[in-house]
């Protein structure tokens, strides 16, 4: 827990949410600036910044995940659903607790696209490759 | 495992890929057509094809996810990442086989932005509230 962490303050029960799920390990809310009908977000209870700073075994704060999209989509009536997750700035993120977003999708709602891709060039993934080892 | 479904493919070795990381659960490879540096692709071994078909207790094959994460920005120097999953035609899916795009983040790349948001409508929280029921 961190004192001046908005997710927290949730968490603790400090700041309302409008909540869809919670057990010991998860909690689920209601975006209040949502892309979509039903934007929610997922979060684990214990204050992690990134994604990269989640240990292992606590990783299954997501294991309910499948259950809640579904409910999700149910409710909303959504045609698809997005999983987003941003770490730092640079990636997007706002509030420094990690938190997946929920985003039912619609037909031709246009609200989130991946940009154009072009081939993976083969001298870049023998560099990506060679380094990579865990 | 599904005859003609490409990631079943990849995991049967039966088609290359260039592959990061796998366990028994889950196998980590570039995209072959990357929206940035070291855009990869984190999927189960096992095919579903949508989140809200995995079972909950093989949701932890995204376990590894912060470390592959860790290794993923520190190769590409990357100083920020995306994690995103698409379910559905409507939400972008391609391929029918559940998964995670690892995307790095550098400075002011453009790469993905929500769109501008609105304040969470009362009734419209209400309505989803009284809905959703797990």
């Amino acid at each position: 827990m961190v004192d001046d962490c908005l997710f927290c303050k949730i968490v603790r029960g400090e700041m309302p949410s409008h909540t869809l799920y919670e057990d010991e390990e998860v909690k689920v809310f209601l975006d209040i600036f949502p892309v979509s009908k039903g934007h929610s977000l997922v979060i684990p209870k214990k204050h992690y910044e990134q994604i990269i700073d989640v240990p292992e075994e606590e990783m299954a704060f997501l294991k309910k995940l499948p259950e809640i999209s579904k409910k999700l989509k149910e409710v909303t009536e959504a045609t698809g659903l997005n999983v987003v997750q941003s770490n730092g700035k640079d990636a997007g993120q706002v509030i420094g607790h990690v938190h997946f977003h929920l985003i039912p999708r619609f037909p031709e709602d246009g609200i989130m696209k991946l940009p154009a891709q072009s081939e993976l060039d083969e001298s870049v993934a023998k560099e990506i490759l060679e380094k990579f080892k865990i």
